[in-house]
């Protein structure tokens, strides 16, 4: 396995001030973010690593030299919009945009894209399905054709009460995942895998490590700290974050170990990108670099 | 404690046939089901042991008689529709009928009438908070005008795709009490508290018998399993019928020990209801019997 | 369900005697012993409640008609030989004996024969499986003839040195459950489920309620007590009774409440039947019999 | 084993109505209490069903009649001072009526006198052993001479902050126990074993079932529950009320399955009595006659 | 947060080696022993760092340089004797010093002096209550004079009989600390906490991270085991060093990702200060720098 | 402690290869395999790294030389093959191997073999007993006479099919540790100690390390994995990889930070061997490197 960076984390720091820092810190890959310039819709989203948009052979040539003479390798570019949108225009353009990440990782040599499969969360799974069957399809056939696959990250976009009830991201749990590769078996469409989102739902973060195997084509290793006294008034049908707290690995409830013990036998030989989405480590950019380092320095002793 | 039984699973029994059983089975009390003859909207709805719209005085006395003279009192009386229905025509069906068991309550000496606040589950608990507001004082003022006190069951009533995403009752979190009874502070607004609801949504069912202790009017004795196995699969945000089944007492995951350990020392001395809805025990009346006597045997243990 | 008694823990009372007995403490059935007169190889064995060698059209109809008299119906013919061993001319008389117990089971009219399915200890599981092979398809066959099922005892039959290392039963997991009912699927072959022998394995004994429902056709309500200092010690490759005890119900780790919630949703509705081998209560046949008493108070708080 | 009641509960009762109510709820056998008259210590002391110093050969006679013909034993005779205080002619007091239970029990065939050892509480173990060396053996003697056996109650005797530090009876764990009898080895000087102590000192309360086996001359049947919420707190050098309160047996944490799987092996065949001081059942005689029915309905699915 | 240690585990190197060492093994501080010169009253005192009797302008400004240069801060100044010792003369002295420790703090510019509360073993916490409001308000009023803030260390400073019963600290749990800041709610005076000291005691080591955020002036990295086998035998009530053992970060049951995941929300930013008191590691000179290295390696995994 | 390599892992490297490796990340030793030229009976095995049949004094200076060049110690010599086979003959190879290299260890200057007992696999281990005390006397007094070691592992040997039922090596618990060291007191006969054959044994492998605390002569470093779904299908009667799984330090269930607090009060100053038999990591000699500098990043957190 390669453990690598989330840039995401990193808007401040241009593209060569990313590959350098990891680099210099010893990571052996980086997912870039690809958001369209300008655009911040939340949180942690519209960081522009790599401007899609404009990316011209000569560009991708550069991107891939820089990366080459750092020894750092992309492993994947990252773009996490809602393409099942209730507004199908709004759909549209996040869709068109995820099309061009697609090509810019053919242009870039990296095999693989991060994206959501969205969600109207207005309505149950059942009342997405169809929109979700006719919208993506589409995608994944783009990406085949592109010879890029698509990890879609198994987040329920639900902390707050303006993503209530059903939250942005449909693929949240393995019996969704079953659902969605029976529905569209392209090897090409798989899973972006992040243990602290199956924490706090109560999933077994390690059994679909097998299930899913070959369907594993990015690991984020971000962790969830789930505070006991909060759930116990609250209960699992308040908003998530009344009950839990995005942390680094190390500083939640992932067992990590067990993780990476099953993660070992399965094959997986891609990247695990340390993702950081902790407030408690967001005060500067060297406190979030800190963040970066103090996670790998954790993840080392359970990772080659 | 008082232990008793709810009569909503013997619908095809009188109200003479439910009061004798009680007795011959040495049950303390029953809470009486009061739904408006002819309607039934869901499971275990629509019993009707007392007919509140026809309930005459000579009627209650009768009724009260024959209690007295079984030696079993009437712990309370039920009916658990939704008053916070979007639609303000059916709403005020519900909340006039509410008002007919409150009056019934008072002909036949019953201080405690049970049912549900409500809720449009196609909104959050604070889109449903203004009418909440506007609806329920005057039920509670009734209530308290009429020397009956009204005891909010805390089920969710979310259980299958059809109640998603909110469920039907707003009821069903500390969190939530708390807010409802500064909201509305009267001493005849409380609970009929069933820790069954509790448990699977992973709060303490110990804890608030402390703190809501002069809140807690009645108390339902139902359980419920959580199945580990779906739920790792499925996760908290599947619908809670996928990995919990209601069940008997004794036959779920309550520590009902702890439970009546702390009961009994929050000066609660009112009923202990058994209520059954337990899809194994339902195939015939004298299974729906044999569960109600299973039940007792369990609970006697803890209980005087 | 219907609960019952093992008669094997009441050798010294005649049939009257046990049927007797279970009609007075309320049980509904008995699991009646129908070892060959004379014969005792080891604890619990050798005892003969019926007499099948000898039975007559006439004596099964006394039989019959004294067990109605009572209301107390045999759930099952009980004989717990080793079909498998290693002696082909012994494991002939073993046979021999089960096709007489089903004889004796189709005149009495029970459906259940309940037996071990053998095995040579001195061999593994493949090393056995031809011989399983070759000698059980003609009994299931001839149970099949005679409108019986068989039902095969989960016990490894390994408690001590001597029964070193295979144990006298090849039937003692899920794992070879599936196996032999793939080997021989016929309705007729099945179980008579212990949960006490599963447990001291570390296998899920509720789990298997359910994969094998159509399977089950006796229950035996066992318990057995994991003495965690002596497992600590000795290890699981120990022979087993040096880390675990065999006790009633309700004094040992079975989670009775939880195996009774699922067996009471798998549709089961025959025998759960009190088996006693706690040499703590083996004293006297006094205290054999307050040990059916006991459990069944234990028991009744589960079970209607 | 044989259930029982200690009289301590019932102050109210006569001798003649303790023993008519034992019978009548079907406990076999009762210790009673034997303070001197009108003195009255502390809670749940100063209760006198035999009056010890009064007690003349025809007396005795008319209470072994009384018993004999209701058919329930005197487990033993109660009486809990501190022989061990620090002012040595209130000790000696407390002596000489520990003397005259003895010669009670002697002339009324009872073998167990039931007690403290005491301690003065504001000195250590070791503080006190040297009186406890010089004050026990001659009571021990004694005791011997007259045929009886005296049981150590392993209460601390510390509750709030006026038994603080040390409480009031030494012989609160293994490691002390171990030390008394290698001190004093008589066969007449044992435990009356109460496990609900050793719960909330975080002792093992099986354990010691097996080691000290032979010294177990009496059984106390009462639970506590442990307060997780408060000792989080508090922790555990608050007085122990602060974090644990006594309770009846099923009300607490004590695992009675288990205690009562391994008594039954270690040849224990004694008494086994509950004890009530759960302050939630004390509010009338009713109260207390309900507590122990209730526990006897709780216990007897363990013992028979 | 910044990674320190404490100079007591050092006493045979002189500042200056002190401070080279925590310089090379990259510590960001360190805590200093500053105890009269030539007096040990116990294991772990008795260390001189800092000589602040002697402690002039000229050495101040030669100390703060020292530290300077090596890019060392020093996280505070240590001195923990008994100022609530029963003899005032006595406890006289160790408040004189503790002043002379403030004034040596502000010379230096240190903001945190950390000590004890102090307690007379033989009393109890209220009786020890009069003589803390006598002794304790004039000495936070000196140090906020001064600039400086108090640490309490909340050890109970009860190991091992001569310290029984009561321990030389009082200000040991939650509670203890509730009703101290009541009492004097100076912003000067707060805590030096040491999650070691509460895991044994069963407190709760997370939650008052939260409760106590502003008062948390200055953290202790130590850890303890709790040794089940031996608190089964001997329980809570015999002396703490019976059933724990004080060892390194990592060796014992703290839970340091919980710990420093809710640390690092709490806006807590000041020095966790790694203080070794683990006798398997007192060996050597050698020995001891050995459990500062790995101390730190361990807790590098979980903070910045 | 020493943290070490065993050499079992790096067939495909020279002695000098091994000893350079080492050094150069920092491990203080390696056991190094000493097995026949030319031979290899089963994984891991057939190592020579160190020839001992050719082993002439020079050729011992020469690896002395070697490693005290390298700063690198010999811990133990390696050799595991069944001296309690039960063809004589065989065993006989293996006995007069085992003593070369006991002369190889004395002329290297190191103090330890490391090897099994053995074990007549198809014999119980009272089977086994006469054969063990034949044959392992004389070994033992072989190694007192040239001054080395045995260190005996405490593996079963028993993995899969082939070595059922009883494995390959007695020594696989404390309880047969037991009688081993009773029957052959000699000090040079211990134990090279891991803790993850116990694991999955259901054995405490902390409590061991008091008992044998002089015993102890090496310590191998492995975890194991235990899949719970699938034990709970199969069975402790399974073949032990039918549910568990050997893994690296830190991907299996050994709480290593509990071993090494024990193990570092017990006096052990040893080696401790890493000992990679995890296959996820065996693919190439790179990805076994990388699993002894991960295991040593792992381990360095709990040991200097």
């Amino acid at each position: 396995m390669k453990l690598g960076i989330c840039s995401a984390i990193l808007p401040d720091l241009s593209l060569e001030e990313v590959v350098e820092f990891a680099a210099r810190e010893g990571f052996a890959c980086v997912e870039l973010m690809c958001w369209p310039k300008g655009k911040a819709e939340r949180r942690y989203a519209g960081v522009t690593h790599v401007d899609v948009s404009a990316l011209r052979k000569r560009e991708a040539a550069r991107i891939r030299d820089l990366c080459s003479a750092a020894g750092v390798c992309i492993s994947g570019l990252g773009y996490y919009p809602n393409p099942l949108a209730a507004d199908a225009a709004e759909a549209r353009v996040y869709i068109n945009h995820i099309k061009k990440v697609i090509r810019a990782a053919e242009a870039l040599g990296v095999g693989v894209v991060n994206t959501f499969v969205g969600r109207d969360p207005a309505r149950s799974v059942d009342g997405n399905w169809p929109v979700f069957m006719k919208r993506w399809p589409p995608i994944v056939k783009f990406a085949e054709d592109h010879g890029v696959r698509i990890g879609i990250e198994n987040c329920p976009m639900l902390f707050t009460a303006d993503e209530w009830p059903g939250g942005k991201n449909l693929a949240h749990s393995p019996a969704i995942w079953r659902r969605m590769f029976e529905a569209i078996p392209s090897k090409s469409f798989g899973l972006n895998y992040d243990p602290s989102h199956l924490l706090w739902q109560r999933i077994d973060y390690v059994r679909p490590l097998r299930e899913f195997a070959g369907r594993i084509f990015h690991v984020h290793a971000k962790d969830a700290r789930i505070d006991a006294d909060r759930l116990a008034d609250a209960g699992i049908l308040a908003t998530p974050l009344q009950f839990h707290t995005p942390k680094l690995p190390g500083l939640g409830d992932v067992d990590w170990g067990r993780l990476f013990s099953v993660l070992s036998e399965t094959g997986y030989d891609g990247a695990v990108a340390v993702e950081v989405e902790d407030r408690a480590y967001e005060g500067s950019l060297q406190r979030r670099k800190d963040a970066l380092r103090q996670s790998a320095r954790f993840l080392r002793q359970f990772v080659s």
